[in-house]
């Protein structure tokens, strides 16, 4: 019989005590696939008393990450820390350092240091792994780098951030407001108790960034990803999307363009028939649009013990199967640097919601700031009256396409307006 | 530079000839991708004097496949021949005999003779891979052999044959009949001239054998799959289902259950918000319901030329790395050999419509049928009246959750009374 594949994991929260548990449950299963026992030979925490529900005994503790990662006897650092510098940086640059295969769940540091970090494991011929930083248990970042190796892909977009979508989807199926509805969520675990990550779309951008590299074999260019996040969605405006045949999701869309690549997340409505539209509450999704295999697209839970752990022990089974694909598909020293396409250049349809005091003429002098910027109006919506004249109400409007620099011009004119109450707020319309 | 991998196309059929081209139009992304080159070496196919709109010049050519199988000068068969016997089970056969690795699109060839092929393959370290076999360019095969590795998997479920999801979506949307629908979906090349192995189901089966096999590592067993078709669905089910609810899918249902492996493919009603409902035309979709990453699903065009050679591909993509996991995920010698579950022991909910003269008395009868048999009544429904007594009728009618043997047993006593006047018609409801 083959020898064991030894594994170190550094971090022992929700995901790592996870990770462990799998491991044990699943032993015998993953035995026979691998043709090798997967054996946790050390970990590292701070809190040793702790009960993590898991059998710890006979491996060997580590105070310091670091020096886990330097002198654990382990084929594999798994790096479960989280966070894009500080220690989780530091164990996986030595874990690479020392010649061992590196596993992590953590996107802020694939996406600020995934290509440096993956030169430094290819020049050892060592794996670095991280199905698990992008959409939970969803096999994607296998998905594009094997599944679909042999084509060229030119979008990827997706649900990438959970918290975002059950936020969403609670306000739209209960009319309630952002800020009740994440007060809930963060009850239910939902959504951390600093929930700035998650909804002003930090998360999903760091996702996004990754997914880019991988669908395109670019350098990852977390920089360059324009981000929006949802604390500005309005439960108006997710009755009037219902109204106008769109939901309202937070996207990361990625687009290889004449201009460059297009790298960005933000609320957008999509057609109410869209595949992603359907995809509610905490579950993730990627659609990738290939060119012999078309539209492909997947779909599970991106977030929690469980899908994480899985994602992480996927990468494991593969080192131990002695599998190894390119870091983000294509060799990192062959990475394209790419042009980042400008957010200004974006070509799409707008939903606008302004504030205006009901009186006459209002609405014309909107449509002229329009005009004036070229921007050309589509739909015109205000439901119901001001109980007395010159009071707000709510006004939305839908544009053709059009570029966003212009969009932007207009707004500001419009925001300028004496009529217009409150700042104007935006969602792009995104046709898929 | 690495050596090249050499390969060999028995079949120059639409997707024969797909591979060729997308190796040509893809290679410098492949050789990124896999560090060398994969390089067509020689072919076969019955006429060589057919333009195919690939260049194969300086290739060698075989007029017979399992001469090619045995003599020519490469590392892989590509076995893209079909039928589950005759030809390219032979040329298999010799390829494997010969130390060569097999990669095929042939589901019919994978679900009879699957567990012997990947025996003999696995004796002598080759590779047996067919991700083309099932759901075309859909990464199902890999995301659950690898992407999912680490779960068991009790459940998968999908819509496996782009023809009839093509077919009933066209009926439902257009409210034609059947044999409407499939004369044209035969023009637009939707359909084969025998379209028996679409609608009849066997293509579903052959894919879902394969599907169980990887799903829960047992030995395939395509003899014990109940196999349905879609001739029998009318236009009024698919309104009468859209009034319910539902809508119909033609599916393949694999599930682990304490008294065996159910293996199943027919129509049912599914949940009109049942992520799969959404899956229309051509597409293909196959949900897996695991234990550490839930459910996961993958949504894709099942067939054509540029989704199967995509999938043809990836698998020498991962043969041209050097990865190989077990055929079915778990060695082919340690697959187990699960009991069938007989389709009389399936548990729900039931959709029956019958043709019955329209007069006093009838539905009592019916009921009374039911009850005698164990099954209780949900719903029921007749929609308009005879233009005179005792003329033909539609009615359906639903059930509560009861055992398929019980409903047999019902349906065989209705069938006899009189006044009804054509055989019943049932389709089964799954709620996902």
């Amino acid at each position: 019989m083959t020898e064991p594949l030894k594994i170190a994991v550094a971090g022992l929260g929700t995901v790592g005590a996870g990770t462990v548990k799998l491991l044990a449950d699943q032993a015998d299963l993953i035995e026979q696939r691998c043709g090798r026992r997967i054996t946790v030979t050390a970990v590292s925490a701070r809190d040793r008393s702790k009960d993590r529900g898991v059998d710890l005994s006979g491996v060997q503790w580590f105070a310091d990450p670091v020096a886990l990662a330097a002198e654990a006897d382990a084929d594999v650092v798994v790096e479960l820390i989280g966070g894009a510098a500080g220690a989780a940086k530091a164990t996986v640059e030595t874990a690479i350092g020392r010649g061992r295969h590196v596993v992590t769940a953590n996107k802020a540091l694939v996406a600020h240091h995934g290509t440096a970090l993956a030169l430094a494991a290819e020049e050892r011929h060592r794996t670095l792994a991280f199905e698990a930083a992008v959409a939970g248990g969803i096999p994607i970042i296998k998905g594009l780098r094997e599944g679909l190796a042999a084509n060229r892909t030119s979008e990827v977009h997706g649900i990438l951030n959970g918290t975002c979508n059950y936020i969403l989807t609670e306000m739209r199926t209960t009319g309630r407001e952002f800020a009740e509805v994440l007060a809930e969520a963060q009850q239910l675990g939902y959504a951390e108790a600093d929930p700035s990550f998650d909804i002003d779309g930090i998360d999903a951008a760091h996702k996004l960034a990754i997914l880019t590299s991988v669908a395109f074999g670019c350098a990852v260019d977390f920089a360059s990803v324009y981000v929006e996040g949802i604390r500005h969605v309005a439960a108006t405006d997710l009755a009037f999307a219902e109204e106008l045949g769109y939901r309202i999701k937070l996207l990361g869309i990625a687009r290889l363009t004449p201009a460059g690549v297009e790298q960005r997340v933000h609320p957008c409505m999509v057609p109410k028939d869209a595949p992603i539209a359907a995809v509610d509450g905490v579950f993730n999704a990627v659609v990738a649009q290939t060119d012999f295999a078309d539209r492909v697209w997947l779909v599970g839970r991106g977030a929690g013990a469980g899908p994480t752990a899985s994602a992480v022990v996927a990468d494991l089974v593969d080192i131990a199967r002695g599998c190894a694909a390119p870091t983000f598909g294509v060799p990192a020293a062959r990475l394209a640097r790419l042009e980042p396409s400008p957010m200004e250049g974006r070509q799409g349809a707008y939903y606008v919601r302004l504030s205006v005091a009901d009186r006459p003429g209002v609405i014309a002098d909107i449509a002229a700031a329009m005009r004036d910027h070229d921007v050309s109006m589509e739909s015109f919506l205000q439901r119901g009256r001001a109980s007395s004249p010159g009071e707000a109400v709510p006004v939305v409007l839908t544009t053709h396409e059009t570029v966003e620099a212009s969009m932007r011009r207009a707004l500001a004119a419009i925001a300028e307006q004496r009529a217009v109450l409150e700042p104007p707020r935006m969602i792009r319309i995104e046709q898929f």
